[in-house]
């Protein structure tokens, strides 16, 4: 098995929605310009849903037109429906990520529509995309896969039930998201098992929060299972929508050394990583940056591999 | 293997020890007190060491006789030579706690002696122990065991053979401690293996540090070797003494979120250890309390064992 990771940094989308300042668009495409440089090989750099309900998602062509002039960067953005997916298409996207919620209560709350009617959505996006004359990678999100704030427990058989009927619609690749942050390594060992067993290696990312504290050990449980694709924030900006004083994603610099000391190939600058805080944290100065890693410094027994 | 884990909560030893303000004696058995009803069976109330390098553990006699009134509580303390533990003892302690250090630069300062002169202190102070009328759990903590901040990477192959030599000296349990949080998933795998083949289920416990943001990470995989002991720290307390703004302990409320998550019994009702956050709060309002679940707030899906 592979151990070759494939990062794909979400800051600029899952991080900055929730940041309570306003990053313009310089800082933003300079930021993804740093982490570009530090190696990260896939960003998340904007989504195409509506300004009034994101304004700080407002300004996603420009950033996604700047972020298309460095080279060797896989270029993804998220959209909600067909019209952020068509403008997600023209801007220029590498990758669509597109968000499906096992919890109908979250689904409506998030998107305005049920969980069937989203992935009947996915198949209308999957269909107009295979149309066009560029390809474009279509990544979906199974998300509130891990329990749901509203509706609370999700069940396992459900997760995989929807990753298949989204399997089903054609998309390339699907994720299991931890929206909430709710996960343990226990329940991360058997979604993945569940939803292997019934999209196989369709199945290839996991996008955790470290809502509880438990980021890193249930990219841990993940890895045991095969998956090789993580998404991670830097900072760990990003919050949690239902808990004031929550921390956000999965911390890139702490997810870099973790799994860079365990063996694993990142393709990540350990030390220029930690220098792509300073955009951040000169744009956004309120906003609390995490990392262990950051705070510590770097140890002298690190050997990236 | 048991699903039972045994946690002992080091907070009014290694946590307070790092703190800047003091806390009366008063206060720490208020809060010893509310440990030990949240569910808490395993306490580290101070340590028997100089007043004049550790100020905060100057009144562990205190403490420690106020914390034996605590029906059904097992009672440690830590020390560092023979006249600590002889106090530890006198002062009715059940457990020791007993660290050697694998670096000899670390075991040099921090104890004044190297590994081999520790190790033979070890001898001595079982010898005076098993002497005695009534018993006293002595457990060894194997330091620097995952590297050190003076000499680096700490080989595998000598905390297995520092843990031999301990083992050799009669002690109880034997633990492997990340003194400066250097550890990672693998390493605590492998760490653990070699010590295992070295000296069985001698090997009992882990304490590790939440330095680099991978301490639960670290417990998850001393759990898959069969591990079923770790310390840990109410709001992750402790810092680090080589790196200003550096994390602590791993944090026992999220520790105690991810083990009953799983189907392991701690029992610790974890509401009630969220409350015992609010006299350290008070006692030291200037002392930062990490912890993912007390910022978020306890899951709705939470189901403990």
């Amino acid at each position: 098995m592979t151990q070759d990771i494939r990062l794909c940094e979400v800051g600029p989308r899952d991080g900055l929605q929730m940041a309570k300042g306003m990053m313009p668009a310089a800082d933003k495409s300079r930021w993804i310009a740093q982490l570009a440089q530090a190696g990260l090989r896939e960003i998340e750099v904007g989504s195409f849903v509506s300004p009034k309900l994101v304004p700080q998602m407002a300004d996603t062509g420009t950033v996604l037109s700047a972020a298309l002039a460095i080279e060797g960067l896989t270029v993804c953005a998220l959209a909600c429906n067909l019209r952020g997916a068509i403008a997600a298409y023209e801007a220029g996207a590498h990758v669509l990520a597109f968000p499906i919620s096992v919890s109908e209560t979250h689904s409506h709350a998030n998107v305005g529509k049920g969980t069937d009617a989203q992935v009947d959505m996915m198949a209308s996006i999957v269909d107009w995309v295979r149309a066009q004359s560029r390809p474009m990678r279509i990544d979906a999100a199974v998300a509130t896969a891990f329990g749901c704030s509203l509706e609370g427990v999700v069940p396992v058989s459900r997760v995989a039930a929807v990753a298949q009927a989204v399997a089903c619609t054609g998309v390339d690749e699907i994720a299991l998201a931890d929206t909430v942050g709710y996960a343990h390594p226990a329940q991360v060992r058997d979604a993945v098992r569940a939803t292997q067993d019934a999209i196989g290696t369709r199945l290839t990312k996991l996008h955790l929060h470290d809502t509880m504290g438990l980021g890193l050990a249930n990219v841990l449980a993940g890895l045991n299972e095969g998956i090789r694709a993580f998404d991670s924030c830097l900072g760990g900006l990003g919050g949690c929508p239902f808990a004031p004083g929550a921390s956000g994603n999965i911390v890139t610099e702490d997810l870099v050394f973790m799994l860079e000391s365990m063996g694993y190939r990142t393709g990540v600058d350990l030390s220029r990583l930690l220098a792509a805080r300073e955009v951040l944290a000169q744009a956004l100065p309120s906003e609390p940056l995490r990392s262990g890693v950051a705070a510590a410094g770097i140890p002298k027994t690190f050997q990236p591999h």
